[in-house]
């Protein structure tokens, strides 16, 4: 049985993790046989949007306490994720990405990403451990492997643009597909970058744990 | 295409609603072709707690606010369902059913639904438009439907009980299956009462989702 280190950013798409995103990447690793361990940093979020109003509230969450509802509890810091413990990574999508796994969502091209989600999104690329990244994730491709490699965000001009930017080489993608960077052992779907309705997320994330288990 | 309003109560398992559960809820019937709205009631949740912990968070958070997160910002107040524009209702579990929507978390048999959600629930079993109930969420159903109504919360003998002092018939169901009440249209799965994995909580919900659609 393969084991699957998923990182979560949040609980919610606008300040955290993308929740349907989140939960069918847990369902596809285990129906396709896999176990999984979620982690996320231990560290405040960078906002708490209300997602009615899509105003910001002047509240404080952690990253960490607020991924823990999507994994029901089960949840270890970043800290303690040990890469020789699993097979591969995965990665869904969110704000939570832009804003607290890295600072795209306010430095654009010019983002870092946070210090222990490099560290360890680094290691699985040093030990050649297959990696895959939803919807807005993709976006720290460019700064865990070497310039040159391949990835894709869906459609989106701008961030295409940055993600080319940032020394990647974009590839366009329907929102049913996934890019695989077969050299870096890197794989990336749209999701809600592009899709219009759960399936649609649903149909490229199920492609994208597909080929993650195969790689 | 049949129309599915769906009743959320908060996000996160220990205050809200299950968030796998939901979001199966919606995958099932988006899968299944139907459409669906959710909803939920604009009031603060009984109690915040960190999942991480277990234990209660001196914040408020709202319901409506909270359950928007799951339905990425597309929900509306409970007081906007009318039942006329659905052709069946669906409640996924997590203990914000039984903080949020009632109060069985603190008062057991003896306890009250939330007058909204009660009016909604009771207005689908009068137009006999059929309903489903996931997890800890079928202890509505003896306040809903006539003494005698058949409904499922799985096999834990206590809330079995309480399901059968508040005046239902309680039928022990496997997490896989589901039990329907042919003549009050109501049908209900164990989900997360029950189930281990993700994928067992998704072939309990997908049957359910399945049955809703066709009754």
């Amino acid at each position: 049985m393969k084991k699957v280190a998923v990182i979560l950013s949040g609980c919610g798409v606008y300040d955290g993790a993308e929740i349907h995103e989140a939960v069918l990447c847990l369902l596809h690793l285990a129906r396709q046989g896999a176990s999984y361990q979620c982690f996320a940093p231990d560290k405040p979020q960078r906002q708490v949007i209300n997602h009615v109003t899509g105003e910001e509230e002047q509240a404080s969450r952690n990253v960490l306490v607020e991924s823990s509802r999507i994994a029901r509890g089960d949840i270890k810091p970043l800290t303690e994720l040990q890469t020789e413990d699993f097979d591969a990574l995965l990665l869904p999508g969110g704000f939570g990405v832009a804003k607290n796994l890295c600072d795209f969502a306010v430095q654009g091209a010019n983002s870092q990403v946070d210090t222990e989600v490099l560290a360890v999104c680094k290691s699985f690329a040093a030990a050649r451990k297959p990696a895959g990244y939803c919807c807005i994730s993709p976006i720290l491709i460019p700064r865990v492997y070497p310039a040159g490699v391949k990835g894709t965000i869906g459609t989106d001009p701008e961030v295409a643009k940055a993600f080319s930017a940032m020394g990647g080489e974009h590839i366009g993608c329907v929102v049913t597909d996934v890019v695989e960077d077969s050299h870096y052992q890197v794989i990336s779907t749209p999701a809600y970058m592009l899709a219009k309705t759960i399936t649609e997320a649903d149909t490229g994330i199920g492609k994208l744990v597909k080929r993650l288990l195969e790689m």
